[in-house]
Order: structure tokens, then sequence, then C-alpha cells
């Protein structure tokens, strides 16, 4: 696990984690995937959710196994009210960013936002309980339209981490892209190659 | 109609079209919702897609109602192979960019995307037939890890519109955000201030 440890520093040392609130099952079973996904593909520590289904955690403990990142984590919090308060306790310089399209304008706070070290990312399903927005630090739009909380997701972490985050390579991968311009190309990394 | 015009305008008068391919009726809907909500709120012109739930269509109408662009489209089409060669034939200097995780980085790609006018983005669900990237002049990965592919494009649109898509007024519209710290405020839009 050591080689993780470094992939999983960011620039400047900055930590983002996520926190999904809200979850009908079944009919959000592939936002909620996709969600993890984006957590994980655009460089947060981790993603906390209220109970889902199973599969949805087996889904990204696969795609960690074969692609990397095997630090990644999702966890399973049975209030989330709980879980925010408790984070703010344990990161008493930590900011609790909530995405919402009434909240202040991405391309107004990303400056601001750039300077924190240690990120709480609160995104939502279709409604979202007013505490949401008392809880947060800042709450951010990703342009005050309505979406989509994955595109929103995808498009903060990418703004904060600069685009640094798409570059990454996970030592601990078993499968590998080699970007090509038509196709599909992707080694085994073997233990052997894997430095 | 008339102010819908300037805005559908964007810089250097780029112009972006989205095509989701592939669609798997109840699993994808909402995934189909999102992208079609993010094509209209990130600056895309429309979004050719296959045969969907008629919802989904009265939902984005609904919304472009309410919040503004009733210029943009969800066209439905029946072949998204014709769609494209017929749109690469009336767009002659147009560039096809497929959104995939086996293409080159975006962090490659995106100053020569910059200078390209007119842009189909094509996304897909889950498993892409070969011949999306046959068909590309460009595949583009936002990232090469799995994830979204309303991510992807939201990040693709967010980049090549360098954010300015994000600050955007529609006078068309009946409701608009004032952002704000905290909670919600809306304003209704009457003809008499909706200039």
């Amino acid at each position: 696990m050591k080689g993780n440890k470094d992939d999983g520093k960011r620039k400047g040392g900055l930590q983002v984690s996520v926190l999904r609130i809200g979850y009908r099952p079944v009919r959000d079973d592939r936002m909620t995937t996709h969600a993890a996904l984006v957590s994980r593909a655009f460089g947060a520590e981790c993603i906390y959710m209220t109970e889902v289904d199973p599969s949805i955690k087996d889904t990204i403990d696969s795609v960690c196994t074969r692609w990397g990142r095997q630090e990644f984590r999702v966890k399973i919090v049975k209030s989330w009210k709980d879980l925010a308060r408790r984070w703010k306790t344990e990161n008493p310089s930590g900011k609790v960013v909530h995405l919402t399209m009434y909240g202040i304008n991405i391309n107004e706070a990303i400056d601001q936002l750039k300077n924190e070290s240690t990120i709480l990312v609160v995104i939502g399903a279709e409604k979202v309980p007013r505490e949401a927005f008392d809880i947060a630090d800042f709450n951010i739009a990703i342009g005050n339209q309505p979406h989509s909380e994955v595109a929103a997701l995808a498009v903060f972490l990418d703004r904060i981490f600069g685009g640094e985050e798409l570059a990454k390579n996970f030592s601990d991968a078993r499968l590998r892209i080699i970007p090509t311009p038509i196709g599909k190309k992707v080694s085994e990394v073997t233990p052997d190659n894997s430095g």
C-alpha cells in the first residue's frame, strides 16, 4: 500500500471527501454509482453515502481492484447530519461545500476555495433538506441552472484540482489504459512493471 | 425568440451539439435526462438521442420553459450512425469528438479543440460500438479512468467554453436564481423586467 499514499497526496495537500445525501432505491442506483466513480476518478479520498444497494459498493470495489486506488472507500453512514457534524469536529479547519444551483457561482468562488486544504463536498439527489444549506460553509453553484449532481461534482473536482487529477496513474492498478487516437489499448500491469 | 439567438452565440461562435448513443429503457432514464440537462445548462445547442421514454423530452421542455433557452432541443433520431454521417456532410469543417476513457487525455487535446468552431460531442451508455471510435475525428478521454458519461460531458463543455457557459443568463427565462450564500432565492421574470 506504500505507493498509494503518494497517489493520494494532492496538490498542496488538498484533501477532498464527498458526502451524498438522499437516495431513492433503484431509481437512483446508476446516479449513485456514477457519483462514486466520479469521486474516485477525480481525486476524492472517499464518498460517504446513506444505505444503498450493496451491489453499488461491490461495483466500486471491483473498479478499484482492477483500475487502482484501492485506498478509495465507499463509506456507508446512517445519518448524513451526524456524519457532517462529526467531520467538522474532526477537521476544525476543514470546509463543507454544498453544491446547489441556488448557491454562489463557482466562477466567483473558485479562487477562495483553492486556498482550502480539507473539503467535504455535499451533493444531493433531487430534493435537498434545508439543513444541508445551513451546515455548509459554502453553498456553491456549478452554474445557476438545473442539471445533475454527478456533473456538478465532476466539474467542481476538476476545477479545484486544476485538471491534475485527470493525469494521474495509480500504482496499484492491474489494468492501465494506453491513451490512443482510435480504438482501445489496455495494458495489464504485472508486479514487475508496476513501478 | 430574438433574445435567445444572442444567448445561443458562444465565444468565437463555437457551436456544440451532443449525440447520445445507446439507451436501455428505465435503467438509463435518469442518466439520459441528466445528459440532456447538462447539454442545455453547459451551452450545447441540442442533444440527439435514439428513441427514449417520452417523459424525458417533456422534462427537458418544461425546464426550458421555466428556466429559459427555449431554443434548446432534444432531437430524437432513428439511427445514430445516419445522424453522425449527415452531420458531417452538413458541417464539412465540423469535428466529431467522441468521449471515451480509451482516448487521448483532454489535458493534451484541449488547446487544439479550442480552435474548432463546430463540434458534435458523442457520448455513450455503458458499451459503445466500435463504429463510434471510427466515425470520430477525435477520441478524447476525460481522464483514462472509468466514471460517467454525464460527468465527462460536463467537464468537456466546461473546458471547451472556458467556464463562460456557467455565467450566462437566459433572456427567455420565467424563473431566475439570485445566487445567495445560504438558502434559495428565485425571482419570477415578468415581461417587464426580462431585459
